[in-house]
């Protein structure tokens, strides 16, 4: 039984929907941003960076999106979300995985909390810094996917893409959003087909860019 | 045999560890940044961010620091440098490489490339918030060694290690270098002390923080 601390439409997405994909037990908690409760001294001791998503393994919790994503990924090999290590597509996914983590997760963290960046007199240009350094990645993962795709790693579908699309929705209403791009667009589409996708709608009560 | 494409002391250099730890037979190519060599059309060929490390794995070129110390570790279980899925230890494992990644490296890229960030006027202040970030993961991580090290997994020496060791000694001549904090200057203690960081200081012609 894994319990999801989780915020709608954040960075606890991709993990919730790998667990609706994996068909694993879990219960979900809520964490009120309206309240600040991500940053209660309660759940700073679960996460002591104060973000979603918070996943408790085998009773102990912990933190990172892309961790976990790879995590639940390997525990639950039947389902296929990653390729197996050894196999040729490994270098790939990995690498594809650590990228959105390195690039894109900071990069909107400076478009959404420019607060941490930048003073408040110079936010705006640091937005659009942020701005620059994601659609500079789109265009790399949109070359890849045309070239290789439709998913990252070819016909299988793995983590990665469910991690790419939540990041691409972020992006909806930035000046570009990322579906501008015909590749990611297509991706998108079909991660958002999935059922795994429309459930975790209804349950996180998200209804922009369904 | 493997290919490293690195550059003395950068992003390649847990990487070159790595490889030296695990006694694995590597060619490596130094990539010169005096002339710029890591934009070079025909280096951007491997590489489409134009940074180090690339690592060429079976023959494709492969990028992401974190993501290469994730495969050579699986690649090589023999040498025990992560421990195996499915231990109650790979949580912590993955939680901090990827926390590491989506952290310490993008706020390095800010402190040291400002010019990424923020206009030219504004880079002071822009290095500033880097430096707080960088901080706040140094207080977290030497709160964890304190109360589960002496290594970030306990007894076992891991690639995250190796991986905190490199972005430690980045902070050197910062204003409060990592090795301000006990538990991190005794891990730092721990790593340096390997036959591998002493000839990776050879081979890269290396000097300060040896």
């Amino acid at each position: 039984m894994y319990v999801l601390y989780y915020s709608p439409g954040t960075a606890s997405m991709a993990v919730h929907q790998t667990l609706l994909e994996l068909g694993a037990p879990h219960e979900l908690r809520k964490v009120d941003f309206d309240t600040n409760a991500q940053k209660s001294a309660e759940y700073l001791r679960l996460n002591p960076n104060g973000m979603v998503p918070t996943l408790v393994v085998d009773g102990a919790p912990h933190y990172e999106c892309a961790a976990l994503l790879l995590l639940l990924a390997e525990r639950h090999p039947e389902a296929a979300l990653a390729p197996a290590p050894g196999t040729p597509q490994r270098a790939t996914f990995l690498q594809w995985v650590v990228h959105f983590a390195n690039t894109l997760q900071p990069a909107y963290r400076q478009w959404f909390y420019p607060q941490d960046f930048a003073p408040t007199e110079h936010e705006k240009e640091s937005k659009e810094f942020a701005r620059r350094r994601i659609e500079a990645v789109w265009d790399r993962l949109d070359a890849h996917l045309a070239a290789h795709g439709p998913h990252i790693l070819g016909e299988q579908l793995s983590i990665a893409d469910l991690y790419a699309t939540m990041l691409m929705r972020w992006s909806r209403n930035m000046p570009k959003p990322a579906t501008a791009w015909p590749a990611l667009a297509a991706l998108a589409q079909r991660v958002k087909a999935r059922p795994s996708w429309q459930r975790l709608y209804e349950i996180e009560g998200l209804t922009e860019w369904a």
